[in-house]
């Protein structure tokens, strides 16, 4: 690596970071204003927590040593507080960049539970996560793992998955949790009646301007360590633009011939449901497959956040519909288009095969582990405060702040 | 360009595509509570719109072969959907900075059309002001077009128009379109009884925040691409922030002797008007120079916001008088004082001809095409709301949304 | 200095200076309603003047030749407004990266005096503050002057004064400086029954995000100018998240165990004064040390916030509580336990000690010269406003502007 990769991987590092307080502001708008605080500190929490785990001994279960085909993580004891990595500049710098990926990864869960989450519940439930589904995955994805093999393990010569920026493990892996826990914490009070309007849509709006932001550390990021120049990061930049501004098209669009009232909620969800899918391919599509994908993820997303009212699970700010639905339609996409290897682009089905399976084993893995653990501290200590703390408001019950106090 | 080069041009053209959304809370928080939807979403349309454009045709058209001296644009069609760019890693990277300042010039257009303009008709005015305006005049001022053979074909040696980072091509141009959409749209109901009270003040302040921040990115950038350490980034640097430091005092000074009373809007405005001025001018003035002209420009746009209540125009968020006074400030300021080339500093008129010329001939062609354009619209489709919605406000008979459901 | 290098530290100086609108929103979202504006202007005033100052004579003082061992400050009319500077590219950009430093530690400062101080009367000691104290003291840390050959002078061979990103320069200094200012000033009206509630906590975390995202600049920064790759830039990003991260933890920790209720406000405050604690040690820690001393900065300034109700300051923001306080963990920090010289890490005392002096002579020096302006502001031209127009709001008397315009 080189300075130029060096200041790429840091800022990058350091965008990514910003992400988390992007959601925050995303997901605390959204919400009533009596629970911006609760929905704020969930994705804070996480911040603090993950971190702190990454750096003791996350960075460690997140690579394997890739000498057989399934190892479940890394020794999380093997490089505790990340002693041996303190002469190793690189080293560090893109052990920063990984931390950040779990974080977000993490926060993003506590989009399900709004309204309605012991707060001490979802940092127990955001470690063991953290932990037992997130580093792992990240090592199966990146870190020499099996699905990082798994083409090769079948038999498809010059075939891997194509997961650049964590279509499985950051956004299936978030979305299939989310749901988990939306099923396990039950609907709110309320839910029956329909959407509950944002109490903040400004600052959904600044949610989404740092996510989108912080998107091109998360996209282009891995790109520097060494191929600022022979690699493709203009490439991947561009798609980062076209992808998301595709997606709020599509998104609006659906909202304009629906009822013909195109809303900035629309707009902002457009966006993220084109970064999302836009994540996993970001480096095998030319700009005019990236304007497609994302405008075919804003319209199916705005479909598929529909879906919960259908069938009854409280995702409250769709995590589902924006991160699994984005992320299988990322996942699945390049399977179809990428450059040679998709089934419509000169390739066979060999790569949409292994599409599938990496996506659905995540998306499995996740969702089991985080319906089991969820379960297990809702029958204990408890995961939803009580029915009149839900009425009263949970920012004041469980933290004694209220989010504003504005002259009436 | 080397590694970093690659790095400051990839986090530059992120820097400025957070302009827009800061552009967004910056004219959101100005407006009335019942329009900072409305408002908001010009600015987030337009980025979901003009990146579209841009890929598929945009950046085909902002540069000409430079053979014969006038030609409109390129031709759109060269390169559809940036087919042939997709080897080029540095092509694509330049590509993207390209768009984001084709996205942030026609976002700054909305500011005059505030509380009163129908969505979609925006999206048809922005569509095609960056297909039939900025396109080609980025073309004439950056792409090898006449405004850039100017100097050369009027016979001056060794001088060309000097408009670094976009005085002509961004903020004259924004200004005087909007200029054009005041008058075709028509003033407020309200108008006359002075300036409206901003509804949200920290909103205003973090998107001048988010501007200022991306700005070093909009006039830095370009500097990367091969001349970070032969070049001048540093000067472009702190003169990027000089002037909006000195814009500040010029404008709360003016403030503070009419009435005493120094404002956050007007020093978020004194910034944004240093800003403004120093963008053409940036690399061509000492930082002594670059504070006298932001203090200049601060000065004379707090006296230019006034001209709408005398001409009777309602630039309802003052692009005219922040956008395009400013910008003719910048750009006829590098003609009396440039290096070696002012009138004043050693050179004699030449520079000031062409900078004149240059400023005049875009400030023209954008008012004509865009009254043109707007007045289409408004005798067709329609472009300003009826008065009864105007009352009720925009965002809820547009966008069916309220920015806040805060408890009364 | 090659590319990479200058791409780290221009954007590193652009983080740096939004730190500065962090802070406003920061300190403008936990003061009332009434004075958010007030709040918000002493930072944005700030930044105006203090650039100002520092392109005209503050870089010049920054630095001494380091000839004699006790200088007050370098000869400020040596480089006026820059002018040898300007084809000094890396001495430009070196310089923006410093100004930053100054604008952030004087707006520090004003988080004493909310809801009660002059505009006209901060600007005037913002300025004598920046020139007397800031600069001078910046030039004896790291401009060459005294602090610097603290060690040598001592005949501690081997042993410098650790204060890598501004421990004593920057948070001692602002802390102490807001001390003396909260003793002139006086407690606000209504002090004694306790702490006020934040008006907008969401507008809080906004500026702690802005302040966290920027901290990468300000650590990070300096080691950009030659060693991205032989440096430890890794090193210091990875304790730029470790530290915040524990001091989250340990501070909603101290929290929880008082009353049960982990507050928001608690989570933005320990993540500060982990970033403050981590800022001199930052280059000297492994990251696992890095989180043992945010954790125990965010609990010891958890309880030391209280200190200001017990001796009956009026601190209003905490200025002292973090950053006085915190400072002074991160700075004594390395003397117990920096690589090889520490107390505790097969070093001797003599770490200690010069970490000390150079604590107690920055913390001494910048309390008398601010008391001493302060008392001269306020017993000519007034530095508190009137106790009437306390009561009726800062925002609407000063400045004439009230911080939203929301429908009630």
């Amino acid at each position: 690596m080189d300075t130029g990769g060096m200041a790429w991987l840091l800022i990058s590092a350091a965008l990514v970071l910003l992400m988390t307080p992007g959601l925050a502001f995303f997901y605390g708008g959204m919400v009533k204003e009596k629970s911006v605080i609760s929905m704020m500190m969930l994705s804070f929490g996480s911040m603090g927590l993950v971190i702190v785990l990454w750096i003791l001994y996350g960075h460690s279960m997140s690579a394997v040593s890739g000498e057989s085909f399934f190892q479940f993580a890394g020794n999380p004891f093997e490089d505790f507080a990340m002693t041996s990595l303190v002469d190793d500049n690189e080293g560090l710098a893109g052990s920063a960049f990984g931390a950040t990926f779990a974080i977000i990864t993490t926060a993003l869960v506590s989009g399900a539970i709004a309204d309605r989450a012991k707060f001490s519940s979802w940092m127990i439930f955001a470690g063991v996560f953290a932990t037992l589904v997130y580093f792992p995955v990240a090592a199966w994805v990146w870190g020499g793992g099996w699905i990082m093999q798994l083409g090769e393990a079948m038999g498809f010569e010059g075939i891997e998955v194509i997961d650049y920026a964590g279509g499985t493990a950051v956004h299936i892996n978030a979305g299939a949790a989310a749901l988990a826990l939306a099923i396990v914490l039950g609907r709110r009070h309320g839910f029956e009646k329909g959407i509950l309007k944002p109490h903040n849509v400004p600052l959904v709006l600044i949610g989404t301007a740092l996510l989108w932001f912080g998107w091109f550390g998360f996209n282009v990021g891995a790109e520097g360590t060494a191929n600022l120049i022979e690699g493709v990061p203009g490439l991947i930049f561009i798609n980062t633009m076209a992808a998301p501004a595709a997606g709020i098209l599509g998104w609006i669009l659906i909202e304009r011939i629906r009822n013909g009232r195109p809303t900035s909620i629309g707009a902002a969800s457009g966006a993220i449901a084109g970064l999302v899918a836009i994540t996993p391919a970001c480096a095998v599509l030319t700009p005019g497959w990236a304007l497609l994908l994302g405008f075919v993820s804003g319209v199916l997303c705005c479909l598929a956040v529909e879906l919960k009212f259908k069938l009854g699970f409280d995702d409250s700010l769709d995590v589902v519909g924006l991160h699994l639905v984005g992320g299988l339609i990322g996942s699945i996409f390049p399977g179809l288009f990428a450059f040679e290897t998709g089934l419509f682009t000169g390739g066979d089905a060999s790569q949409l095969l292994v599409q599938v399976i990496a996506s659905v084993a995540v998306l499995v893995y996740s969702f089991v582990v985080s319906f089991v653990v969820a379960s297990v501290i809702q029958k204990t200590v408890g995961f939803r405060i009580r029915h009149e703390d839900e009425v009263a408001g949970v920012d004041v019950v469980v933290h004694g702040e209220t989010g504003y106090a504005l002259a009436r």
